[in-house]
C-alpha cells in the first residue's frame, strides 16, 4: 500500500514515518514539507538516515491520483482542509490528523476563530476515537482523527459516564501535556531556557479541545454536557496526563469501577485499566499507542478521579491514525503498532 | 542572633542556610545531622564552601539553654516532636517545619498513621501562614510551619472563600510540585531515571495536606468544607503550581475577581495577584519567596479557576519559616527574603 | 530459542525484554531478579502489561541444563562470574553483559579491585565488539559483551588507528553518559534533584573502562597505547557522546577522513559515518542500536577530532548482546535490531 | 550610582538586573532593548513584577550625557561597537559584554567574519578576566568582558602554566555548556524538543571563544600557543564544565599540583580550589560568582587534568561585568555579588 504524509516535518509527520517503517503493509511513497522542500527527510531527521530517503516535496504538487492509496495530512489547522479536499476529490482515502474536521463548522468557527472552508467534506469525516467509533471507522474513506488531549480525557471518561457512574455536570478535566504537543514552530514558549524547570497552564478554559471532548461525551449522556478544561505545559518531551475529577451519581467503590472499567475495555488491545491501588505514569506508555487508566473514589467528597496517560505523539496522534488506517483498511487492527 | 538548625542535611535545612547566609540579623550557630554528623556542613554542600563551615552535630547532643536564640527543626515528622520539646521547655523559640504540630492530635492519628506524642505543645504552636495569622505569628514562640502544598493552596483559595466569591463545596485542589518536595531520602521513586521524562499522581485523596487545607478554609466559612485534593510528581527541580476548581457562588467576572484579589493583598509584599489575562508560571518565584496567582472564570461552566505557584522550598519551607521568624522577633518581614 | 536473563529488573535486563519481544526467533522464558524474587516482570515494570508475565526466579534457582537454548547476564560485576560458569558448564551459551569476562584477570583485579574467580572461562571469552570481532564472534559460545565507553570509543577510533591516520600516543576520550548507565542501584549521584541541571565528571583518569578501551585499540597498533579517558554525568536518560582528540600521524583532510571511515564502514548496517560537515547527537540513535560518527580535522593542532555517539543501553549494552546473540546462532545480524 | 543596561531583554541582560537589584550602590535607571521597546522589563520577565518597572527605550534613543554613571551593554556582537563608541565618546564608563573588543581587528575579522568597525576603542579596551587582569582593570573606564568558555579554561589553566606545570602546546579543551549560552533568540537548536535529552558538538575547533582563550594563555608562556577547543551543548539552563586536557611539563602528584593552586588563588574571593579528590560540579556554582576548579594527575599518560564549572550567566557574563564594574569604580570587590 503506497501512503503519503502531507506535512512530514512537523513532529506528527516524524512520528508516523517512524511507526510506519515498520508497517509491514506499507511503503512511504510520498512526503511533503513546505520548510523542507526538495531535501531529504533523512536530512531533516538524522535519525532516519539509511532507514529512509524520501524527498520531501512542495505541498502545491500534489501527485496524480491513483498515484498514493492512502494519505495522513499533519498538517496546521487551517491548511489541512485546503490539501484534504484534493484527495478526497481523487477518491483516496484521507487520515486528517489536524484540528479541521472534528467540530461542526459553527463550533469550528467559535473555538478555532476561522470559517470552515470545506464543510462538504466535514459532513463525511468520521470521528476516530478507535475503541469508541470502531465500526464507523471501519467503513469510512476519510477519518478526522482526534486530538491528544480529547484522546485521553474521552478514553478515561466514556466508562463512567456510560455506565452511569458519575454526573455530566461538573467535570473538572486537569491536563498536562509534554513540549512535543506545541509542535515544531519557533516560540518563546518552546525555547529551552523557558521551559526547563518551569510549569504553566495555558488556554484556560478557552483551549480548542474543549468542545471536541465535550462533542464525545455527549454520546453517552442525554444531558447537555460542559466541561472544565485546563492544560498545562510540563518540561518533558512526550505524555500527556489527565487528571479528571467527577462526582458519583451513585455509590461505588474504588473496586467496583476497576472492574466495571476492566470489563468495558476486555478486549481493548491498547487500552490498560490498572488494578486497584495502581496508578498511571506517563513513562509506562512513552513511544507507545496504549491507553493506561487509574481510578480512585474519594469518599470524603463523595469524587471519582480518574487518571488516563498517553504518549501525546502516539496514541494522541500519529499511532491512533496508524490504529484507523489499520481498521479502515481492513488490516490487524495492531499491526505495527505492537 | 544565633539560630540553629535540626536536620540542616535535608533540603529544607539547606534552603534554610542559603537564605539565612544573607540575613543581617542572624547567625548560624548550630547544625544537626543524623547522616552527616561531625562533617562539615560545606563538606555536605560543597557550594557553601568559602561560606560556611559549622559542624553538623547529631541530634541527640543538643545544646543547653541560652546558647540558641531561635531554632529551625527541618526534620522528618515524628522525629520533630521529640526535638521540639526539649527547646520549647528551654524557653527557646521554635519553628518546626514538619507535619507535626499542624493539625489536631485526631488528625494527626489519622493522616500521619502515627499517634502524636507531645499534645502539650501542640495546643500552644501557631499555625505559621504568614499573611493569613499575622497577627498570632507575632506573638508566638512556637510556629509550625505550614506544608508546601496547603502554602499554594490556601493563599490561592482565602481571598475567593472569604469573600463569598465561590462555593465551600466541591472545590478540586489539582497540584504539581517539583521533586525537591519528596526529599534527600533515597527511593525508587526520587531516582534520575525514573522520574525524568514522567509523570503521575501520587497519594490521590488521601495525601496528608488535605487536612491541613480544610483547616485554614474552615476560617473563612462555616460549612463543613472538604477538598478533593491530588498532588502530582513532576520532573523539575522545585516548585508548586496548584490548579484550583471552585464553583462560583455569586456571577462575577475575572475582572472584579482580580481586583477582589489585588485588594485583598494590596499591602503584601510576597503576594503577587497577576493582572487580567496573565497566569503564573513557577520560573517566576524560582528561589524567591513570592506567591503569584492568576485567576479566570469559566463562564460556560460557572466555575471559577484559580493557579498559584510557589517555591516549595522557599516560600512553601524555608522561606516562609525565615518570614515567620522575622515576625516573631519583631524584624522587618522581608529582611533577608528580598 | 527459549532464553534466559539473569539480573532482569536492572535496566540493561529491561531494555533486552524490550528488544527481545520483537524479535521474531525467541521466546523470553526465564527470569531472574534478587529484589524481585517471584513478582511479575510487568508488576516491575508496568510499561510491559499486556505483552509478557514471566515471573521472576531467586537467581540461585537456576534453570536446568536443556531448558534453556541462550542466556543473557545482566548481573552486577562479580555476581556474573560465579552464574556465567554454571551455565557455560551446562554447555549453554550466554552472553554477559557485566564486566567480569573482558580483561584479563590481573587488569581486571587492578581495575575492579577484586579477584576473578572464573580464570578458567575467562580465556574462552570472545570480546563481543561486534562490527570488529565478527569472525570470532560467529564461532563462539560464550561472549563477553562490550562496555558501554569502550564501544563508543573504540568504534570511533579503529578506523583512524588501523588506517595509520593517528598516534596511538597521546589519545584523550571525554565521554558523556546519560544516567541510566549509573544502573538502577539507589545513590545520592542518581537522586534526581543532585542530577538535573547539573554535570560532573567523575571516576577521572581512573574508570575501569580504560584498560577495555586500550585492550581493544592494541589490535590495530604495535605501541604500547595508554588512553587518558574522563567520563562525565550529564543530566539525561539514555546516550553517550564520545568525543576524542588524537594527534594526526599524517597530513589528512576532514573529507579523505570521513572517505576513509565511510569505506571501512561501508557494509556495516549499524555504523552511519556522517557527511563532511555533519555531526552526531545523541538523539539521532535513542532507542537504537545505531552509533553515528563525526569526524573533523583541526589543521591548527594539527589534531582529528572524533565524535562518536550511541544509546548506551542499545548499542552499549543489551542491543549490541542481541547483535552478538544473532552471529553466534546464524540470524540474520539485524535482526529484532530495526 | 545611575547605571544602564543595553539589551536589558536577554538573558544577559536579565542576570545583569537580578544582580544589580541587590547591589547597595546602584540604581537601574536606563534599560534598551530592541524587541520589547517602550514595555516594561516586568511585563517582559514576570519574575520581575513589583521589583522594577522602567521601561525598555530602543536603543537609538541613548540617553544625553551626564544621564548615566555606568554602562553595561549586553548586546549581540556587531552591535555593541556602534553602541559602545556613542557612550565612550561621553566619557561614560562601559563594559561590553559582547565579543566585540576582546580580539584584535585582524583575528575578530577571521574568527567573527565580520570587519571591525571601532579600532580606535578597541585599542583601549582592558580584557576584565578580574582575578587575572585585576590592577589593568581598576584603572580602566573601559572593560571588555570576557567570554563564557574563556573564564572558565583561563581560570583553570593559568595557574598550571604559569608555574611551568604544563607543556603550552598539546592543551585539549573540552568545554560543556548549558542552553541559557545560545541566548534567547528563537532556533531549533534551542527549541526544547530538540535540546532535551540530547548532546551534541558544535562549531568543532572553529569557536571563536579559541583565539580569546590562547591570548590570555600568551601572557603566560613564550609558547606560540594553540589549543583544541570543543564546545557542547548540554540539556540544563546554566553551568559550564570545562575538562582541560594538558601534558605535564615536570614531574608532579595531584596533591602538589592542587597546594600550588591554592596558592596562586588563596586572597580570591570567587575561586575556589578544591582539596585533593574532590571534582567539581557546575550545580555547586549555579546562581553564584564563583569558578570551582579540580585536579587530577593521571601519571599513565603524563597529563593533568583540569575541570573548572561556572554559572556561565554569572561568572561567565554579569556576575563578573559586576565584579569589573566594583574595580573601576573602587568599591569592594565583592559587592552584590556574595
Amino acid at each position: 500500500m503506497k501512503i503519503g504524509i502531507c506535512g512530514a516535518t512537523g513532529y506528527s509527520g516524524r512520528e508516523l514515518i517512524r511507526i510506519l517503517l515498520h508497517h509491514p503493509k506499507v511503503q512511504i511513497a510520498f512526503l511533503t514539507s513546505e520548510q523542507y522542500a526538495n531535501q531529504s527527510i533523512a536530512d531533516v531527521y538524522p535519525e532516519l538516515r539509511s532507514k529512509i530517503s524520501v524527498l520531501c516535496q512542495p505541498v502545491d504538487q500534489l501527485p496524480p491520483k491513483g498515484t498514493l492509496d492512502f494519505v495522513f495530512l499533519a498538517l496546521p489547522h487551517t491548511v489541512s482542509m485546503k490539501v484534504a479536499k484534493v484527495f478526497l476529490a481523487q477518491g483516496t482515502r484521507v487520515i486528517d490528523l489536524s484540528g479541521d474536521y472534528r467540530l461542526s463548522a459553527s463550533l469550528y468557527e467559535t473555538w478555532y476563530q476561522h470559517p470552515h472552508e470545506d464543510v462538504e467534506n466535514l459532513s463525511k469525516a468520521v470521528y476516530g476515537l478507535s475503541e469508541i467509533f470502531r465500526d464507523k471507522i471501519k467503513k469510512a474513506t476519510f477519518v478526522s482523527n482526534p486530538g491528544c488531549y480529547p484522546t485521553a480525557a474521552s478514553l478515561g471518561l466514556v466508562p463512567a459516564l456510560k455506565g452511569g457512574f458519575i454526573d455530566p455536570q461538573g467535570i473538572v478535566i486537569d491536563a498536562k501535556s509534554g513540549v512535543s504537543g506545541a509542535g515544531r514552530g519557533l516560540s518563546l514558549g518552546t525555547h529551552f531556557v523557558e521551559v526547563y524547570e518551569n510549569m504553566k497552564a495555558y488556554k484556560i478554559a478557552v483551549h480548542q479541545h474543549t468542545p471536541e471532548i465535550e462533542q464525545v461525551l455527549k454520546n453517552f449522556t442525554s444531558a447537555n454536557i460542559h466541561v472544565t478544561f485546563v492544560p498545562h505545559l510540563i518540561p518533558l518531551e512526550k505524555g500527556i496526563l489527565s487528571t479528571m475529577y467527577a462526582f458519583l451519581a451513585k455509590k461505588v467503590k474504588t473496586e467496583n469501577l476497576v472492574e466495571a472499567y476492566q470489563k468495558f475495555y476486555q478486549n481493548e488491545p491498547f487500552i490498560r485499566v490498572l488494578p486497584l491501588g495502581n496508578y498511571p505514569q506517563t513513562k509506562n506508555v512513552y513511544g507507545s499507542n496504549f491507553c493506561d487508566i487509574g481510578l480512585q473514589v474519594d469518599e470524603r467528597t463523595n469524587r471519582v478521579i480518574v487518571i488516563s496517560v498517553i504518549d501525546n505523539m502516539v496514541k494522541g496522534a500519529s499511532g491512533q491514525a496508524v490504529q484507523n488506517m489499520n481498521l479502515m483498511c481492513g488490516l490487524a487492527e495492531t499491526m505495527g503498532l505492537l
